[in-house]
């Protein structure tokens, strides 16, 4: 049961957590040193300014050869590497291709492509709002996306056209400290495990990071801005927010007064990283931002697990849609929800529930994926308690009376508390986890659509001990469900 | 799981409870057959006044031999032998001596003995508010009780000064013709199970019974009425009612404005009553009222319906307190809703509970008691969650963080729905319901005190289908808890 970090400062010192100062210095040495290893030595960065300005200059040739308008369609390097704010050892590079806006969506996206195949030969599509190329060039892995060159952010056709916007912003106030400050805070929250914001992550996105580390000026402010946070808060750089939002972290996007910045962030996401600045603010140390690879839980830490829980886990193992993570996720929530309130609405009690998926493969599709609940009991009584109107309630309760005065199959009726009682027969299939899920009622939960129809193609149901037949593929997913840390 | 009636007519008729009106002449002629049968004939009746004669001129004997002023004592014969409302059969005669008030309460119980004993060279004494003697005379069971004799039943020093006062009232109120009715609603309210104001049966007195025919005007009158009844109902026949009561039935009683006739009455058997007076307005018959003796569940069938119902029923049997039934009932009930509180407060569910006790035998004592609580599982699962604080209200959050941040046997603290929360390990005794009750935890539930005594000298637990191990002695309860009908 004990959390793999026990062992760790973390721990030891976590009865410090409610202090709010610590010795400055040991916190500003830490970061110091993590700085220091995350920011790209300057023979890293050449390389790296090298690549993208040679892209951008074979991005530029391949757009004159475009039809008027689109040959005069400028190219810009964006996101981190154009910021300064990647971590050493990063290889992504983001061009931007922004066409007139007199294209339209059709020729936006087909002359797009046909830059992205000039400039990245081995390049392969993938598909955002609209598609684009990636590929690699001098080892760096490069996304070159088409947007339009619209005026203002507020003026955006798609959500990739604001990208220019953010990148001219940050420009102008990241200064090369805040920069690297910049890098520590998303070095931290990588650490964590907060970092990112897609669908599965639901974390911090980098864009998000350096809004916050210029709003406080720097790293260690932000850390202590954030361990006093009490959500909701609201961060308005610009002061110029329109929208309401009920998200639990509010960042209004300089570029755009009516988009928050944090809106796929969520609340526990948002309370993991208070937790851990807290952490970090009473303990300063350097291996929250470089934590071990997770170790996977073997078969017999499972087994050992549920037979110490004395639970019955209850686990849906499937082969996913082929989507995407931000497309899978979701539906694998919804899914695990739906299922969780058909269970409860039959009496079981859950005590926890996860889903899981598997990577995904680069031939897409053929992954697994598991609806893991974890029930008090297997089983329910044959018998199930319903309560009547009261006795004196005349043609009503007679009504309820009459219905199973003569049912076989029920209890009573008889009176408790002034009203008719019978206990029912439950269902047969209703009265064992398992039975409900290897059923058709699995169906009668809310599934996602996609997820519904990679179950009608069959699914297996593991129950119990026959967990640990997960632990080859899901050994580090288990490991977070059965040793659960913040 | 049938109803033991299921194939009598009153189930099969149960669709026509909703129906307020009968064919008169069928339910007359039930009721006057059952009057027929219910009502002693000449020669019992005269066996009967003439014992209760001959006793009352003993009494005024033995009473002249007291010391003045004891000695113009007068006496009465009064309940329902006085009142000519004894069911055929029955053999009771209750005799009252009143003793003038200038008595000391000791005088007055020792003389009161005196003259028992005198009456009734075999007579035993008991006990009520204060001791008095039973015994026989000519075959009848005699009651020979001293009180009081007071102005009116107001300026009462103990309950049973009120006898002679409720006495006078109904024998100027009952006519030959509505005590037959009495003796017919009498044998009805024994026929369902519901006569008799002893806090075991919680039911309806005779004197109940008496003032409710008087009110109503009758036997198929009160029935009516009773079948309409929207509790709580107040009745008040002298219109001079001064308290107020939560009863769910208030009859007030004619020679006292401030007591409640039905006081003992449990809304329960209030509710049975109107649903049996419905089942015989929509299906008049004579069965109801000479109803079969009730067939004792043997151990193969409660073995059965323990296998039927999957639940888990755990049982307490003990040597009950040597205490009258007035004592031992509400005692047994306090207990069985203690022990319920305290499984229930653990995370037991309990679908249903009992409570049983032998009948008393002659020497008092030596008889066995059962708390029966029947769970949904017998076992709880190790782990119980425990939600902590949000996580952003950092001094609390903090507290509950570092009090399980290193405790081995809690999983967690993790984050969820931006609360800490752990899993804590679940005390070993208080996992199995069968522990729960053979450890001394069952001492922790709220038990009547001389339970809880009984308790401290030994019992025993049962489980499943050992509950068949108690069908020889409570087999009739056992049915009645598992084939429960109105």
């Amino acid at each position: 049961m004990t959390d793999p970090n026990a062992d760790s400062d973390g721990d030891a010192n976590a009865d410090e957590l409610g202090e709010a100062t610590v010795a400055g210095d040991d916190l500003d040495a830490v970061l110091a040193a993590v700085r220091e290893r995350v920011t790209p030595d300057a023979a890293e960065r050449e390389r790296l300014e090298a690549a993208a300005a040679d892209l951008a200059e074979r991005v530029r040739a391949a757009v004159t050869d475009l039809p008027s308008p689109a040959d005069d369609a400028d190219v810009l390097t964006v996101g981190s590497t154009a910021r300064g704010t990647w971590l050493a050892g990063d290889r992504d590079i983001d061009l931007f291709v922004r066409f007139p806006t007199d294209l339209s969506r059709e020729e936006l996206e087909q002359l797009g492509l046909r830059v992205g195949h000039a400039v990245l030969p081995d390049g392969e599509e993938e598909y955002a709002e609209h598609p684009y190329v990636v590929g690699t060039a001098d080892g760096f892995d490069v996304d070159l996306v088409p947007c339009y060159d619209v005026d203002a952010a507020t003026e955006i056709r798609s959500a990739v056209d604001r990208t220019p916007f953010h990148n001219e912003y940050l420009l102008d106030r990241l200064t090369d400290d805040l920069a690297g400050d910049v890098r520590v805070l998303k070095s931290f929250l990588k650490g964590i495990g907060v970092y990112g914001s897609n669908l599965r992550t639901r974390g911090f996105s980098g864009y998000l990071t350096e809004l916050l580390v210029a709003e406080h000026g720097g790293a260690r402010e932000t850390l202590e801005a954030v361990a006093d946070w009490h959500p909701p808060v609201r961060i308005d750089p610009e002061d110029h927010g329109t929208a309401e939002f009920d998200d639990p972290l509010v960042v209004v996007d300089p570029t755009d007064p009516e988009r928050n910045v944090a809106a796929v962030l969520s609340g526990d996401n948002l309370a993991r990283f208070q937790h851990h600045a807290r952490d970090l603010l009473a303990d300063p140390r350097t291996d929250p931002f470089f934590p071990a690879e997770p170790r996977p839980l073997d078969a017999a830490g499972v087994r050992e697990h549920v037979r110490r829980r004395v639970t019955a886990p209850v686990a849906v193992a499937f082969d996913a849609p082929d989507l995407v993570d931000d497309q899978l996720y979701p539906q694998l929530r919804r899914s695990l929800a739906g299922v969780e309130r058909e269970l409860d609405g039959m009496g079981f009690d859950a005590i926890r529930a996860a889903t899981f998926a598997a990577e995904r493969g680069d031939d897409g599709g053929d992954r697994r994926a598991v609806l893991l609940v974890e029930l008090a009991a297997r089983r329910l009584p044959a018998v199930e308690r319903h309560e009547g109107p009261p006795v004196h309630v005349r043609d009503h309760a007679a009504g309820f009376y009459d219905k199973y005065a003569d049912d076989p199959n029920a209890y009573g009726p008889f009176v408790a508390d002034g009203r008719y009682v019978v206990e029912r027969e439950r269902d047969p299939d209703e009265r064992d986890g398992v039975a409900v899920l290897e059923s058709e009622r699995i169906f009668d939960a809310a599934l996602g659509a996609r997820v519904e129809s990679a179950l009608e193609c069959g699914y297996d149901v593991l129950a119990g001990e026959e967990l640990a037949t997960l632990a080859d593929e899901f050994g580090v997913d288990l490991r977070e469900y059965f040793e659960p840390t913040v």
